[in-house]
């Protein structure tokens, strides 16, 4: 597990410094466990290759659909999505996509976040 | 919801006839369910425009992952990925992405699902 | 899927002009996806014979306790449940029934829910 | 918790002298839980006035497809409801209203579940 | 299920008197489920001999992590846990643990009511 | 991440030499994520300090049971838990603890694979 490159992933993703803000911000119980979000999310199962940062966006936006009441999680990764090139409207079909497996409530309360995301950063 | 169109896209993912050989074989409680599938499921969410068949297939698998417990429809789905052109690789790779939010052991029982499906196609 | 037939059957639960002012509301990432609840919900599922209003509710909200982290989609379909008839007795008694499967917070979260409900119609 | 009135309504559910039989199967690790079953299930939670025992079954199946990979508790309670006078339409009717909540894969499996039990009583 | 019993135990993990001014506080719609509670989960499960409270509260954390989405009765049981002699340090590497198998969306949510329950206490 | 500490701290776990057993078997499409197991898991979480090998055992167990569906990670970790010194009545005990919140389905599923690891290791 590397810091340095779960850093780097880190700001591929959500831009330059980011990591070192998270990383600043962290302090108390919830540090190792962001620091290992960092390391070992980043460092590890997002440098692998195989996908692109856009597959791996729609695998992650999906999971989150699925696993419900995941909201600060899925608002992060909506923004993730938007930041390596994913389009609004792709992020809506995933969630759509979603409805068939994860059940119309978790897929309508998703689709609640995207558009606070959406509304947040003026794109639709 | 069209029976035509989702025949067609069924078709598309698991190839020529499918959708007839399945809705032959549909008889009893579960006829009605599984002609929904093919009537919502493909006909409406994956003829969507906006997401081409890869990229719901990352969708599905991740969805299934996270859902856990669903080794049948993970099966089914792992083998439609092979169909639209995901990898052997692409497919471990979005099951592998997906232990951040699923955990371990619903991503170490998807692998092992992969694995059959791969060996059975003779495909790694 | 009948848009007509959602319409109809989502305004014989929610009152007449429901579904109408539910589709004007409906704009941007949500509409497709709320026209597909109307849609497939209303004009496929709860429009299918074998199980009358107050039966599809008792599983309506069953689902619901089950699944956890559902409020808006929970509170809904209690308002549903008094509209269809049942009583607010009977509706506490289908989320008590639940803690057997569901656990204890997660009915203990759908009471306080139903609570909310029935003191916003003032009745209990 | 009446290990008294836990039988009385496991019989009125699963037939004359099933509880007796339930209780000299268990021993060992499971037979304290078995033992809660009885007791807190149907001494109490089944045993509450409010509701009949064909909407309990209602409740108690949704739940059953809703939360996943519990198939054995599936097939009990799907006979239950049979027992205490469900339809196998109405049986299926609640699994397919299930699937605007629980999704397909799940709604699906459940389906499965019922026709076996269906099969093995000779019902349809 | 002894109401008698449950009171004590209860009264033992949330302090002298706690038991009494919960039950006061029940009314309306939750108050039988409340009561089970007590009498249940605390008259009979608690009560067991086989496990300390320490240990117990480990089990109730994990299973609330795990969950996802029940955060009253994390708060709740992290409460408990402190009250019980389990260390803030403590609390926190349980949630930690809890990580390989919930996912780090659902440890991290644990974590931030850790923190919230910590700061209210003055401990950390 | 350190493979070296995780192969030790599994060891410590499984018994000698069952690291490198694991780790020989691992091939394809799960070897990546076996291995993050032995090193993220074991090497970082499992290896801090806070929590002895029987909290962490307390606190798998009731993760699993509450997930449910991942019956093989289950047999894994019921047999570490005997490993590092909890007892069956231990065990037993975590997973009856655990039915107020994964609800009777899943602590009676759980409670079943207990049996069978118990059986097989001729412990009761």
């Amino acid at each position: 597990m590397s810091m340095e490159q779960g850093k780097a992933k880190y700001d591929e993703v959500y831009g330059e410094g980011a990591a070192d803000r998270l990383l600043d911000m962290l302090y108390g119980p919830g540090a190792d466990l962001g620091r290992y979000g960092v390391e070992f999310n980043f460092g590890e199962i997002y440098s692998r290759p195989g996908l692109d940062l856009k597959q791996r966006q729609i695998a992650s936006i999906a999971s989150l659909v699925n696993i419900g009441g995941v909201e600060p999680q899925l608002t992060g990764h909506i923004n993730a999505g938007l930041n390596v090139g994913l389009t609004p409207g792709e992020i809506v079909e995933v969630i759509i996509h979603c409805v068939q497996y994860a059940g119309f409530p978790r897929a309508i309360n998703a689709i609640n976040v995207a558009k606070k995301v959406f509304e947040q950063r003026g794109v639709a």
